[in-house]
Order: C-alpha cells, then structure tokens, then sequence
C-alpha cells in the first residue's frame, strides 16, 4: 500500500504504528527521526525502522506516508521543519490525544500544504511510555478518531481510515472541537483525578503505609496516575478550558455523595451507586456506538 | 485441616472460599446457607458447598470453620442467630472491608464466645458479584488483614492465619482501626471517586457519547464503578468519617492541579504529575512492605 513511511518521534506511539504497518505488509521501508540519536538508534536496532534520519525533514524526504508522533506541544515545530518537502500525495498524520491544538498548529505551520493533514488520535497507550515498548498489537480493536479539516483532502481522509482500519481499529470521524470536549471527560479528566488520589495519599504521613495494602481495585483505577509526566502535562494544559469545566461536572457529582455521606442517608446513597453501576456496568471497550 | 466448613452468605467472597478450601484439600464437607434458597441451591448444584442448610444457626451446627460472608450491616444480626452453637473450638472468620464495625458487633453478638472469632479482611474481589462468579483462585496472590480483638484465642488467630496462607495468599495483622483507616484510603475513597466520576458525566447532555470513546485507561479506572450497590453503601456508611477525611485530602490535591491548570503554570502541573508517576510507577501488588 505504501512505498515508505516516515516516523518522526520514535517512542511508544510511533514505534507501534510502523511495527504494526510492517507486519501488515503496508509498507516497504520505515525511516525513522527522534529528538535523541539513542533513540532512534534503538528504534533502528529493534527493527522498527529500517533507517536512522538525521533531521524530521530527512525523515519525510520520499515518503508517501508520515506519522507524526511527538508531544503534542511539538507539533507546530515538527510540522514547520517538514513543510518545505511535504508533497500533495503525502498521507501526514499525528497521534495526539488533544486536536483542536493541533489542527490550529497544522494550519499555521502547513498552509497551503495542510490538505495532506489528516489529524488522528487512536485511544490507545500503555502508561510506560518509549520506543522499548513499542507493540504491534497496539491498536487492535482500539478506536482512531480522525478529526479532517475542511481542506483536508478525501483522498488522504479515505486513506487514513483505510490504513487504521487494516491494523485492526475502529475509525471514527467527529470535529476537533467535540473529540477535545469528548476527551476532557473520559480521557484527560481520570488522569487528573488518578493523579491527584496518589498525590492526596502520598502526602500524608502514614500514606506509604496505606499505599502498600493497595488490592487490584486500587491496581486498576490508579494504574493510569503512572503515565509519562511530560505528555500529560501538555495534554492537560493544552485542553484545560474543557478539562476544568469536567471537573466541576465531578466535583458536583462528588459533592452529592459527601453530601449523603454526612447525612447517613443509606437508601439516597445506594442509589446514587447505583446510577454508577447502571452506567458502567455494561459498558464495554469500542462497544456499541449510542444511536443518538 | 478441617472437618466442615459452615458457610454464611453464598456469593462472591464465601464461595470462593468454600471452593479454594475445598481445592486444597482442607475440608472434608461445606455446609452452606444463604438469605435466598435459589442462591444456595445455585452454590449447591455447582458443588461450592455440599449439604444447604435451612437456617444461619443450623449452618454452623458440626462445623469447626465458620465463615460470614454478609453485606457488612449484616454481621451483627448473623452473629446473633449463630450464637447458640458457637463452640470454643470453633474458628469463625468474617470477609468484611470494614473492620471497627465489625469488631463493635461480634463484641455485641457473640459476648463470652468472642475468643473464637478472628475478624478477616481479604483484599480481593471483582466488579461483579453472585455465586456463579466464585472462584477458587479469588485469594491466590492478594493480601488478607487479620485484625484481631484482645479476647481473640491465640490458636485460632493461627489456624486463621495458616488457612489464608494454604490458599495462597499473604497474611498481615493490623488493629482495626488502623485498617479501617488504611482502606478508606486505598479503597473505599478510589471507589467513591470512581463512582462520582461516572454520575458526572452521565449527567451530561452528551455523556453516553463521550462514554463510548472510553478507552483502556477509562476501562481500568472506571471499572470498580460497577461494584455492588448495596453492599458499597454499607462499606461507606460504615466507615465514613475516614473515608471524609481521606475526600478532604484527595480535594486538596486536586485543587492544586486545578491551581497550575488555570493559572497555565506548565512547570509546577508537570511536578505534581511527576509525583504520582514516581510514586504510583514502582507501585506492586502485594509487593514489598514499607520498612517503618
């Protein structure tokens, strides 16, 4: 499907998209770019790409697919240092976990180049990030939302959903404005909270006491408080006006249960968990869309 | 070991105890009772236990094991209605995740026959509940806090701690009120928060849509919000008064982050999230213990 793909930012993300187009025979070669020469040098050695570039725009030089897969603050840089070898043909797509910021950024840095732009956030991670990680099966039967913009052009948009479809996701299109309000609630505002519950813990003086007899519930619902400190402070700053307006959506929900708490009311209690469990209890990962 | 289980409560927690005793070979019979005939004929017809019993009281008749596997606002009353049989050689273990009220209730019911009852606190579970989820393999791995009172008999605060650890798991003792103070933290409060957050955003006009773009962070995070309504709302009734104390801390942490959020303070968000990763990143379970 395509002849050579162009990594820039060889860590977690990037690292599995071109493991899994390789072993989906989608592409021939892999030429890879990172910030830092060990990395992409440990990325050649792993054999997820098959070429070290010295610079992004080497990186995108002849490629007919590119994945941008660097913090999301980086975008508008990476985007400028490739635009002078962007072509129209080329397929350019980034994995952030916020898009209204880097839609904005694609179009400051890409102008009359931003049709070969298609903006993608596959939901999808592990909280250990780097190119060690890196897994083929990543993005099996996860979702990829694409967030096209009016310039985007069909032909790269069928593209993208065509290439996400074959590692084995789910694609969905939206706008970027309702993938960023969608996202502060079920993405970037369980960090915020798993980050703070272990700061609130930790803080106390018996906290590491406590933390020991932590059982799976706590596993699992902290699991995410692990993830990469520098990436989650972009997302949570690039996003805040959505992230703070979900937080007060939970601090109102909170307040209800404190507030039955205090008052030891059981049956209003257990109805308020029960509202929970309702919701919750069938949900289930890249399950049945809403038909609304 | 043991000659016969009586079995109180045939659900999650006392099946799969009755199933792993029976596994390793340290019981001879399971003599069970549930509130509902159907459940305990359901434990009967899937060979967790052997033989139902009509009554509490006529569960415990021959057994020198007895385990209560009730909502925790059923301890007392239970205890009272197996009084009458209790023996000095009989080892009686709870499952509660509260342990101050449980201690406070076996004092009430059980009176001079207190020496035979160890209070047991398996950390351990799953989201969903009922006998057909018992599992043999429930306790293998997981820690269980014994707390036991002053009058507990030495010799079945052994054989207590000898069957948990025939089953596989690690065993630590602890006073009642350090534990209920310690699982306030580690996990009626990650519960509360998980709840919470659920209700928030299904209270959205668009939360069903947002839900339904969870991904695995959401899964893992959200996943105890599915927990047993009847049996969390006398988890955090019971021990409430901690469990506000530990919402105290856990806002003061949020509102920290929310501080840097809104102030834009790149630096100072990246140092708090840094200190959940470093905290929660080495984080095992059931891994070593704190050396204070």
């Amino acid at each position: 499907m395509f002849e050579q793909l162009g990594l820039i930012g060889c860590g977690l993300m990037g690292g599995s998209f071109a493991l899994a187009l390789k072993r989906a025979g989608l592409v021939k070669r892999v030429v890879g770019y990172s910030k830092s020469p060990t990395t992409t040098e440990k990325a050649r050695q792993m054999g997820v790409i098959d070429l070290a570039a010295p610079s992004a725009l080497l990186a995108v030089a002849g490629a007919d697919i590119v994945i941008v897969a660097v913090p999301v603050s980086a975008t508008e840089a990476t985007l400028k240092a490739i635009k002078h070898l962007v072509t129209p043909e080329m397929l350019i797509m980034d994995v952030g976990s916020t898009k209204t910021d880097v839609v904005a950024a694609a179009r400051t840095a890409l102008r009359d180049q931003i049709g070969s732009f298609v903006p993608a956030h596959p939901i999808a991670g592990k909280e250990v990030a780097g190119i060690e990680h890196a897994d083929a099966d990543l993005y099996r039967g996860k979702q990829v939302i694409l967030t096209p913009l009016e310039k985007t052009l069909t032909v790269h948009l069928q593209k993208a959903a065509a290439v996400w479809g074959a590692l084995g996701a789910q694609v969905l299109h939206m706008s970027p404005e309702r993938h960023d309000a969608a996202f502060a609630a079920v993405s970037h505002l369980p960090h915020l909270l798993a980050f703070a519950f272990i700061n609130g813990i930790a803080a106390q003086a018996d906290g590491a006491d406590y933390l020991a007899l932590g059982g799976p519930g706590f596993r699992d619902f902290s699991r995410i408080a692990a993830s990469d400190p520098k990436v989650w402070r972009d997302i949570l700053l690039t996003n805040r006006d959505e992230l703070l307006a979900q937080t007060r959506h939970f601090k109102a929900a909170l307040s209800e249960f404190e507030a039955q708490l205090e008052a030891g009311q059981g049956e209003a209690l257990e109805s308020l968990i029960d509202r929970a469990n309702q919701v919750r209890a069938p949900w289930r990962l890249a399950g049945p869309r809403p038909t609304k």
